[in-house]
Protein backbone atom coordinates (compact mmCIF):
# COMPACT_ATOMS: atom_id res chain seq x y z
CA UNK A 1 0.00 0.00 0.00
CA UNK A 2 1.12 3.77 -0.77
CA UNK A 3 2.66 5.73 1.81
CA UNK A 4 -0.02 8.70 0.42
CA UNK A 5 -2.97 6.12 0.67
CA UNK A 6 -5.48 7.38 2.57
CA UNK A 7 -7.35 3.83 3.07
CA UNK A 8 -6.91 3.46 7.45
CA UNK A 9 -4.90 0.70 8.68
CA UNK A 10 -6.85 -2.69 9.04
CA UNK A 11 -9.82 -1.54 6.39
CA UNK A 12 -9.97 -4.87 3.80
CA UNK A 13 -9.14 -3.87 0.33
CA UNK A 14 -11.89 -4.40 -1.75
CA UNK A 15 -11.55 -5.62 -5.08
CA UNK A 16 -12.97 -3.78 -7.62
CA UNK A 17 -13.90 -5.60 -11.08
CA UNK A 18 -13.77 -2.07 -14.08
CA UNK A 19 -15.92 -3.56 -17.38
CA UNK A 20 -14.57 -1.15 -20.51
CA UNK A 21 -16.30 -1.11 -23.84
CA UNK A 22 -12.95 0.23 -26.14
CA UNK A 23 -11.17 3.31 -26.30
CA UNK A 24 -12.74 6.48 -26.95
CA UNK A 25 -15.96 8.58 -26.13
CA UNK A 26 -17.86 8.27 -29.82
CA UNK A 27 -17.18 4.53 -29.73
CA UNK A 28 -16.12 2.79 -26.36
CA UNK A 29 -15.21 4.32 -22.89
CA UNK A 30 -14.82 7.75 -22.27
CA UNK A 31 -11.48 7.54 -21.49
CA UNK A 32 -11.50 10.43 -18.87
CA UNK A 33 -14.23 8.67 -17.22
CA UNK A 34 -12.38 5.84 -16.68
CA UNK A 35 -9.12 7.11 -15.70
CA UNK A 36 -10.89 9.22 -13.08
CA UNK A 37 -12.43 6.18 -11.70
CA UNK A 38 -8.89 4.47 -11.74
CA UNK A 39 -7.52 7.80 -9.71
CA UNK A 40 -10.18 7.61 -6.94
CA UNK A 41 -9.90 3.73 -6.38
CA UNK A 42 -6.28 3.74 -6.55
CA UNK A 43 -6.40 6.54 -3.77
CA UNK A 44 -8.86 4.40 -2.29
CA UNK A 45 -6.30 1.32 -1.81
CA UNK A 46 -8.88 -0.65 -4.04
CA UNK A 47 -7.46 -3.81 -5.97
CA UNK A 48 -8.64 -2.97 -9.07
CA UNK A 49 -9.22 -5.65 -12.25
CA UNK A 50 -10.34 -4.55 -15.63
CA UNK A 51 -12.22 -6.34 -18.18
CA UNK A 52 -13.74 -6.34 -21.68
CA UNK A 53 -15.91 -8.20 -24.31
CA UNK A 54 -13.39 -9.58 -26.61
CA UNK A 55 -15.43 -8.83 -29.63
CA UNK A 56 -15.61 -6.51 -32.59
CA UNK A 57 -16.77 -3.08 -32.33
CA UNK A 58 -19.99 -2.13 -33.42
CA UNK A 59 -18.46 0.39 -35.38
CA UNK A 60 -14.70 2.92 -35.70
CA UNK A 61 -15.60 6.54 -35.48
CA UNK A 62 -13.35 8.95 -36.49
CA UNK A 63 -12.96 10.83 -33.63
CA UNK A 64 -11.94 14.46 -34.99
CA UNK A 65 -15.43 14.17 -37.14
CA UNK A 66 -17.18 12.17 -35.34
CA UNK A 67 -18.63 9.86 -38.39
CA UNK A 68 -17.80 5.76 -38.88
CA UNK A 69 -14.86 4.91 -40.50
CA UNK A 70 -14.40 1.93 -42.35
CA UNK A 71 -12.59 -0.04 -39.99
CA UNK A 72 -12.57 -2.92 -37.75
CA UNK A 73 -11.10 -3.11 -34.15
CA UNK A 74 -11.56 -5.71 -31.26
CA UNK A 75 -12.84 -3.89 -27.84
CA UNK A 76 -10.89 -5.67 -25.66
CA UNK A 77 -7.71 -4.42 -27.58
CA UNK A 78 -8.65 -0.75 -27.47
CA UNK A 79 -9.66 -0.85 -23.92
CA UNK A 80 -6.26 -2.17 -23.57
CA UNK A 81 -4.98 0.78 -24.30
CA UNK A 82 -6.62 2.51 -21.23
CA UNK A 83 -5.77 -0.41 -18.94
CA UNK A 84 -1.92 0.12 -20.09
CA UNK A 85 -2.17 -4.08 -20.89
CA UNK A 86 -4.28 -4.90 -18.00
CA UNK A 87 -7.75 -5.99 -19.02
CA UNK A 88 -9.05 -9.66 -19.25
CA UNK A 89 -11.86 -11.06 -21.39
CA UNK A 90 -14.95 -10.13 -19.86
CA UNK A 91 -16.38 -13.80 -20.21
CA UNK A 92 -13.77 -14.56 -17.49
CA UNK A 93 -14.97 -12.09 -14.80
CA UNK A 94 -15.93 -14.51 -12.07
CA UNK A 95 -18.59 -12.75 -9.98
CA UNK A 96 -17.00 -14.30 -6.44
CA UNK A 97 -13.60 -12.68 -7.17
CA UNK A 98 -14.41 -9.61 -6.65
CA UNK A 99 -16.62 -7.32 -3.83
CA UNK A 100 -17.61 -3.98 -6.19
CA UNK A 101 -18.69 -3.52 -9.96
CA UNK A 102 -17.39 -0.65 -11.90
CA UNK A 103 -18.92 0.48 -15.47
CA UNK A 104 -17.78 3.52 -16.88
CA UNK A 105 -19.47 5.69 -19.40
CA UNK A 106 -19.30 6.72 -23.29
CA UNK A 107 -21.32 5.05 -26.01
CA UNK A 108 -18.95 1.96 -25.81
CA UNK A 109 -21.58 1.25 -23.33
CA UNK A 110 -24.57 1.58 -25.81
CA UNK A 111 -22.78 -0.03 -28.83
CA UNK A 112 -20.50 -2.85 -27.07
CA UNK A 113 -21.97 -3.67 -23.92
CA UNK A 114 -25.28 -3.13 -25.54
CA UNK A 115 -27.15 -2.00 -28.28
CA UNK A 116 -29.14 0.75 -26.79
CA UNK A 117 -27.09 3.51 -29.56
CA UNK A 118 -29.36 2.05 -32.28
CA UNK A 119 -32.54 0.63 -30.48
CA UNK A 120 -33.29 3.02 -27.72
CA UNK A 121 -35.47 2.03 -24.82
CA UNK A 122 -36.19 -1.56 -26.85
CA UNK A 123 -32.49 -2.25 -26.69
CA UNK A 124 -30.93 -5.41 -25.32
CA UNK A 125 -27.86 -6.02 -22.99
CA UNK A 126 -25.14 -8.32 -24.22
CA UNK A 127 -25.63 -11.80 -22.71
CA UNK A 128 -22.44 -11.73 -20.46
CA UNK A 129 -22.51 -7.67 -19.54
CA UNK A 130 -26.09 -8.70 -18.28
CA UNK A 131 -25.14 -12.06 -16.40
CA UNK A 132 -22.09 -10.09 -14.84
CA UNK A 133 -24.72 -7.42 -13.77
CA UNK A 134 -27.05 -9.92 -12.24
CA UNK A 135 -24.43 -11.84 -10.32
CA UNK A 136 -23.15 -8.99 -8.78
CA UNK A 137 -26.89 -7.45 -7.97
CA UNK A 138 -27.61 -11.46 -6.64
CA UNK A 139 -24.64 -11.63 -4.56
CA UNK A 140 -25.86 -8.14 -2.99
CA UNK A 141 -22.14 -6.64 -4.34
CA UNK A 142 -22.88 -3.14 -4.83
CA UNK A 143 -22.16 -1.96 -8.49
CA UNK A 144 -21.37 1.93 -9.82
CA UNK A 145 -22.41 3.06 -12.91
CA UNK A 146 -21.82 6.64 -14.71
CA UNK A 147 -22.66 8.62 -17.83
CA UNK A 148 -24.93 6.28 -19.74
CA UNK A 149 -24.63 3.05 -18.06
CA UNK A 150 -27.15 3.46 -16.07
CA UNK A 151 -29.30 2.66 -18.90
CA UNK A 152 -27.92 -1.17 -18.44
CA UNK A 153 -29.38 -0.84 -14.61
CA UNK A 154 -32.10 0.18 -15.91
CA UNK A 155 -32.75 -2.82 -18.06
CA UNK A 156 -31.65 -5.40 -15.80
CA UNK A 157 -32.13 -4.42 -12.31
CA UNK A 158 -36.13 -3.18 -13.27
CA UNK A 159 -37.51 -0.99 -11.01
CA UNK A 160 -33.85 0.77 -9.78
CA UNK A 161 -33.48 4.44 -8.81
CA UNK A 162 -30.34 6.05 -10.80
CA UNK A 163 -29.56 9.73 -12.27
CA UNK A 164 -28.12 10.36 -15.35
CA UNK A 165 -27.70 13.92 -14.49
CA UNK A 166 -31.15 16.64 -15.59
CA UNK A 167 -34.07 15.67 -16.92
CA UNK A 168 -34.71 19.00 -18.95
CA UNK A 169 -32.45 19.80 -21.79
CA UNK A 170 -30.26 22.40 -22.25
CA UNK A 171 -26.64 23.56 -23.09
CA UNK A 172 -25.52 22.24 -19.93
CA UNK A 173 -27.69 18.69 -19.82
CA UNK A 174 -27.60 18.26 -23.96
CA UNK A 175 -28.84 14.57 -23.15
CA UNK A 176 -31.22 15.04 -20.85
CA UNK A 177 -33.86 12.99 -22.65
CA UNK A 178 -32.17 9.89 -21.45
CA UNK A 179 -33.94 10.36 -18.15
CA UNK A 180 -37.53 10.59 -19.88
CA UNK A 181 -36.69 7.14 -21.55
CA UNK A 182 -35.26 5.34 -18.13
CA UNK A 183 -38.21 6.07 -16.43
CA UNK A 184 -40.22 4.52 -19.53
CA UNK A 185 -37.91 1.36 -18.71
CA UNK A 186 -39.56 1.26 -15.54
CA UNK A 187 -36.95 2.91 -13.32
CA UNK A 188 -36.90 6.03 -10.92
CA UNK A 189 -34.50 8.82 -12.33
CA UNK A 190 -33.61 10.95 -10.00
CA UNK A 191 -31.90 14.36 -11.20
CA UNK A 192 -28.32 14.89 -9.52
CA UNK A 193 -25.74 17.63 -10.61
CA UNK A 194 -22.60 16.64 -12.25
CA UNK A 195 -20.67 16.42 -8.48
CA UNK A 196 -23.17 14.66 -7.14
CA UNK A 197 -23.83 10.70 -7.40
CA UNK A 198 -27.06 8.87 -6.34
CA UNK A 199 -26.97 5.91 -4.02
CA UNK A 200 -29.77 3.47 -4.65
CA UNK A 201 -29.26 1.59 -1.37
CA UNK A 202 -31.94 -1.19 -2.00
CA UNK A 203 -30.19 -2.43 -4.81
CA UNK A 204 -26.69 -1.23 -3.83
CA UNK A 205 -26.38 0.92 -7.30
CA UNK A 206 -24.56 4.15 -7.19
CA UNK A 207 -24.98 6.37 -10.52
CA UNK A 208 -23.33 9.69 -11.74
CA UNK A 209 -24.23 11.85 -14.85
CA UNK A 210 -20.41 12.87 -15.43
CA UNK A 211 -19.78 13.55 -19.24
CA UNK A 212 -23.61 13.59 -19.73
CA UNK A 213 -22.92 16.76 -18.29
CA UNK A 214 -21.48 19.42 -20.36
CA UNK A 215 -19.10 20.28 -17.49
CA UNK A 216 -15.93 21.11 -16.44
CA UNK A 217 -13.45 17.86 -16.51
CA UNK A 218 -12.56 18.71 -13.01
CA UNK A 219 -16.16 18.81 -11.90
CA UNK A 220 -16.67 15.41 -13.65
CA UNK A 221 -13.39 13.97 -11.72
CA UNK A 222 -14.98 15.10 -8.38
CA UNK A 223 -18.26 13.34 -9.13
CA UNK A 224 -16.88 10.22 -10.37
CA UNK A 225 -15.13 10.72 -6.84
CA UNK A 226 -18.00 10.75 -4.94
CA UNK A 227 -19.50 7.61 -6.78
CA UNK A 228 -15.97 5.67 -6.19
CA UNK A 229 -16.37 6.78 -2.47
CA UNK A 230 -20.06 5.56 -2.05
CA UNK A 231 -19.78 2.37 -4.16
CA UNK A 232 -16.98 1.67 -1.47
CA UNK A 233 -18.72 2.60 1.59
CA UNK A 234 -21.63 -0.03 0.63
CA UNK B 1 -15.32 30.08 -15.02
CA UNK B 2 -16.99 26.84 -12.11
CA UNK B 3 -18.35 27.73 -9.16
CA UNK B 4 -15.42 24.78 -7.54
CA UNK B 5 -12.28 26.61 -9.55
CA UNK B 6 -9.48 27.77 -7.32
CA UNK B 7 -8.53 30.56 -9.61
CA UNK B 8 -8.76 33.77 -7.24
CA UNK B 9 -10.86 35.92 -8.70
CA UNK B 10 -9.25 38.64 -10.99
CA UNK B 11 -6.01 36.15 -11.75
CA UNK B 12 -5.44 35.90 -15.60
CA UNK B 13 -6.82 32.77 -17.29
CA UNK B 14 -3.71 30.95 -18.25
CA UNK B 15 -4.14 30.10 -22.28
CA UNK B 16 -2.36 26.04 -22.18
CA UNK B 17 -1.44 24.21 -25.36
CA UNK B 18 -1.12 20.41 -24.84
CA UNK B 19 0.30 18.33 -27.43
CA UNK B 20 -0.66 15.09 -27.94
CA UNK B 21 0.76 12.21 -30.17
CA UNK B 22 -1.51 9.61 -30.08
CA UNK B 23 -4.03 7.52 -27.77
CA UNK B 24 -2.31 4.99 -25.70
CA UNK B 25 1.03 3.81 -23.93
CA UNK B 26 2.47 2.00 -26.61
CA UNK B 27 2.30 4.18 -29.72
CA UNK B 28 0.49 7.23 -28.22
CA UNK B 29 0.39 9.56 -25.60
CA UNK B 30 0.06 7.96 -21.73
CA UNK B 31 -4.28 8.01 -21.70
CA UNK B 32 -3.77 8.62 -17.58
CA UNK B 33 -1.21 11.39 -17.86
CA UNK B 34 -2.91 13.14 -20.21
CA UNK B 35 -6.28 12.97 -18.57
CA UNK B 36 -4.62 13.96 -14.84
CA UNK B 37 -3.02 16.76 -16.55
CA UNK B 38 -6.75 18.25 -18.55
CA UNK B 39 -8.09 17.69 -14.99
CA UNK B 40 -5.33 19.58 -13.28
CA UNK B 41 -5.67 22.16 -15.86
CA UNK B 42 -9.75 22.56 -15.54
CA UNK B 43 -9.33 22.44 -11.41
CA UNK B 44 -6.65 26.07 -12.07
CA UNK B 45 -9.29 27.50 -14.50
CA UNK B 46 -6.65 27.43 -17.64
CA UNK B 47 -8.25 27.69 -20.92
CA UNK B 48 -6.71 24.64 -22.91
CA UNK B 49 -6.36 23.97 -26.36
CA UNK B 50 -5.11 20.42 -28.09
CA UNK B 51 -2.90 19.81 -30.55
CA UNK B 52 -1.38 16.74 -32.79
CA UNK B 53 0.31 16.05 -35.75
CA UNK B 54 -1.95 15.67 -38.58
CA UNK B 55 0.55 12.19 -39.87
CA UNK B 56 0.77 8.70 -39.53
CA UNK B 57 1.73 6.56 -36.28
CA UNK B 58 5.17 5.14 -36.60
CA UNK B 59 3.16 2.27 -35.66
CA UNK B 60 0.08 0.57 -34.63
CA UNK B 61 0.49 -1.40 -31.24
CA UNK B 62 -1.78 -4.37 -30.27
CA UNK B 63 -1.76 -3.30 -26.51
CA UNK B 64 -2.84 -6.55 -25.22
CA UNK B 65 0.47 -8.34 -26.38
CA UNK B 66 1.98 -5.50 -26.77
CA UNK B 67 3.02 -6.01 -30.15
CA UNK B 68 3.32 -3.85 -33.55
CA UNK B 69 -0.34 -5.12 -35.74
CA UNK B 70 -0.25 -4.80 -39.19
CA UNK B 71 -2.34 -1.39 -39.30
CA UNK B 72 -2.21 2.36 -39.85
CA UNK B 73 -3.31 5.19 -37.76
CA UNK B 74 -3.00 9.13 -38.15
CA UNK B 75 -2.26 10.75 -34.60
CA UNK B 76 -4.17 13.65 -34.67
CA UNK B 77 -7.19 11.11 -35.48
CA UNK B 78 -6.42 8.81 -32.09
CA UNK B 79 -5.38 12.02 -30.22
CA UNK B 80 -9.17 13.07 -30.94
CA UNK B 81 -10.55 10.08 -28.39
CA UNK B 82 -8.38 11.59 -25.74
CA UNK B 83 -9.58 15.22 -26.34
CA UNK B 84 -13.60 14.08 -27.62
CA UNK B 85 -12.92 15.66 -30.62
CA UNK B 86 -11.42 18.98 -30.07
CA UNK B 87 -7.70 18.56 -31.37
CA UNK B 88 -6.05 21.00 -33.92
CA UNK B 89 -3.31 19.71 -36.26
CA UNK B 90 -0.09 21.10 -35.08
CA UNK B 91 0.73 23.01 -37.77
CA UNK B 92 -1.79 25.37 -36.77
CA UNK B 93 -0.15 26.33 -33.57
CA UNK B 94 0.37 29.84 -33.24
CA UNK B 95 3.32 30.17 -30.02
CA UNK B 96 2.03 33.99 -29.48
CA UNK B 97 -2.06 32.50 -28.69
CA UNK B 98 -0.85 30.96 -25.47
CA UNK B 99 1.09 31.11 -22.43
CA UNK B 100 1.90 27.64 -21.13
CA UNK B 101 2.76 24.36 -23.55
CA UNK B 102 2.57 21.07 -21.88
CA UNK B 103 3.10 17.50 -23.55
CA UNK B 104 2.25 14.08 -21.50
CA UNK B 105 4.27 11.32 -21.86
CA UNK B 106 3.99 7.94 -23.47
CA UNK B 107 5.57 5.90 -26.51
CA UNK B 108 3.97 8.68 -28.64
CA UNK B 109 6.59 10.95 -27.69
CA UNK B 110 9.10 8.70 -28.62
CA UNK B 111 7.61 7.67 -32.00
CA UNK B 112 5.47 10.44 -32.99
CA UNK B 113 7.22 13.06 -32.04
CA UNK B 114 10.57 12.27 -32.42
CA UNK B 115 12.17 9.03 -33.17
CA UNK B 116 13.57 8.54 -29.80
CA UNK B 117 11.98 4.93 -29.95
CA UNK B 118 14.37 3.79 -32.69
CA UNK B 119 17.49 5.70 -32.55
CA UNK B 120 18.12 6.35 -28.96
CA UNK B 121 20.49 9.22 -28.12
CA UNK B 122 21.18 9.72 -31.75
CA UNK B 123 17.29 11.10 -32.45
CA UNK B 124 15.96 13.70 -33.66
CA UNK B 125 12.80 15.71 -32.50
CA UNK B 126 10.12 16.17 -35.74
CA UNK B 127 10.30 19.48 -37.00
CA UNK B 128 6.80 21.20 -36.08
CA UNK B 129 7.86 19.81 -32.65
CA UNK B 130 11.12 21.28 -32.78
CA UNK B 131 9.40 24.82 -33.64
CA UNK B 132 6.94 25.10 -30.75
CA UNK B 133 8.88 23.96 -28.21
CA UNK B 134 12.07 26.66 -29.11
CA UNK B 135 9.17 28.92 -30.14
CA UNK B 136 7.51 28.72 -26.52
CA UNK B 137 11.28 28.49 -25.04
CA UNK B 138 12.51 32.04 -27.15
CA UNK B 139 9.45 33.89 -25.86
CA UNK B 140 10.12 32.96 -22.09
CA UNK B 141 6.48 31.03 -22.27
CA UNK B 142 7.02 27.98 -19.44
CA UNK B 143 7.39 24.61 -20.76
CA UNK B 144 6.31 21.27 -18.65
CA UNK B 145 7.22 18.04 -19.60
CA UNK B 146 6.42 14.48 -18.40
CA UNK B 147 7.13 10.62 -18.36
CA UNK B 148 9.56 10.56 -21.87
CA UNK B 149 8.59 13.81 -23.12
CA UNK B 150 11.63 15.44 -21.21
CA UNK B 151 13.95 13.81 -24.05
CA UNK B 152 12.59 16.57 -26.17
CA UNK B 153 13.51 19.15 -23.90
CA UNK B 154 16.83 18.04 -23.57
CA UNK B 155 17.61 17.94 -27.07
CA UNK B 156 15.75 20.75 -28.48
CA UNK B 157 17.31 23.13 -24.97
CA UNK B 158 21.02 22.16 -24.51
CA UNK B 159 21.82 22.14 -20.94
CA UNK B 160 18.40 22.72 -19.42
CA UNK B 161 18.03 20.31 -16.02
CA UNK B 162 15.13 17.89 -16.42
CA UNK B 163 13.99 14.77 -14.32
CA UNK B 164 12.30 11.16 -15.71
CA UNK B 165 12.60 9.99 -11.79
CA UNK B 166 15.43 8.20 -10.41
CA UNK B 167 18.92 7.30 -12.30
CA UNK B 168 19.20 3.69 -10.45
CA UNK B 169 16.89 0.59 -12.43
CA UNK B 170 14.48 -1.20 -10.31
CA UNK B 171 11.16 -2.99 -9.94
CA UNK B 172 9.67 0.38 -8.83
CA UNK B 173 11.94 2.45 -11.56
CA UNK B 174 11.95 0.42 -14.85
CA UNK B 175 13.09 3.09 -17.21
CA UNK B 176 16.07 4.64 -14.77
CA UNK B 177 18.87 4.44 -18.31
CA UNK B 178 17.12 7.01 -19.46
CA UNK B 179 18.51 9.50 -16.93
CA UNK B 180 21.93 8.89 -18.14
CA UNK B 181 21.07 8.77 -21.88
CA UNK B 182 19.68 12.77 -21.01
CA UNK B 183 22.79 13.02 -19.52
CA UNK B 184 25.02 12.12 -22.58
CA UNK B 185 22.37 14.48 -24.79
CA UNK B 186 24.04 17.62 -22.66
CA UNK B 187 21.26 18.39 -19.68
CA UNK B 188 21.46 17.86 -16.59
CA UNK B 189 19.10 15.18 -14.74
CA UNK B 190 17.79 15.50 -11.27
CA UNK B 191 16.71 12.58 -9.17
CA UNK B 192 12.58 13.01 -8.23
CA UNK B 193 10.02 11.03 -6.63
CA UNK B 194 6.56 10.36 -8.69
CA UNK B 195 4.92 12.68 -6.66
CA UNK B 196 7.38 15.52 -7.42
CA UNK B 197 8.46 17.90 -9.92
CA UNK B 198 11.67 19.80 -10.63
CA UNK B 199 11.44 23.02 -11.50
CA UNK B 200 14.75 24.54 -14.06
CA UNK B 201 13.88 28.04 -13.32
CA UNK B 202 16.32 29.53 -15.99
CA UNK B 203 14.78 27.11 -18.33
CA UNK B 204 11.17 28.04 -17.33
CA UNK B 205 11.07 23.88 -18.15
CA UNK B 206 8.86 21.88 -15.35
CA UNK B 207 9.48 17.79 -15.59
CA UNK B 208 7.60 15.03 -13.32
CA UNK B 209 8.54 11.41 -13.97
CA UNK B 210 4.41 10.18 -14.37
CA UNK B 211 4.54 6.42 -15.62
CA UNK B 212 8.84 6.44 -15.76
CA UNK B 213 7.45 4.97 -12.04
CA UNK B 214 5.86 1.91 -11.48
CA UNK B 215 3.26 3.57 -9.22
CA UNK B 216 0.30 3.63 -8.02
CA UNK B 217 -1.70 5.73 -10.55
CA UNK B 218 -3.00 8.21 -7.84
CA UNK B 219 0.17 9.01 -7.58
CA UNK B 220 1.00 9.70 -10.87
CA UNK B 221 -1.97 11.97 -10.50
CA UNK B 222 -0.48 14.01 -7.75
CA UNK B 223 2.99 14.29 -9.12
CA UNK B 224 0.91 15.62 -11.87
CA UNK B 225 -0.64 18.33 -10.13
CA UNK B 226 2.89 19.50 -8.99
CA UNK B 227 3.63 19.92 -12.10
CA UNK B 228 0.49 21.71 -13.56
CA UNK B 229 0.66 24.01 -10.30
CA UNK B 230 4.40 25.20 -10.67
CA UNK B 231 4.31 25.95 -14.56
CA UNK B 232 1.33 27.94 -14.26
CA UNK B 233 3.45 29.87 -11.67
CA UNK B 234 6.18 30.35 -13.94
Amino acid sequence: MSSTSLIPQGTMVKRVAVILAGCGVYDGTEINEACSVLVHLSRAGAEVKMFAPDAEQMHVVNHCEGKPQTEKRNVLQESARIARGNVTDLAKLDVAAFDVLIIPGGFGVAKNLSDWATKGKDFSVKSEVEKVIKGFHKAGKPIAMCCISPVLAAKVLPGCEVTVGHDCESEKWPYAGTAKALGELGCKHVCKNVTEAHVDKKNKLVTTSAFMCNAPIHEVYDGLGVMVTEVLKL
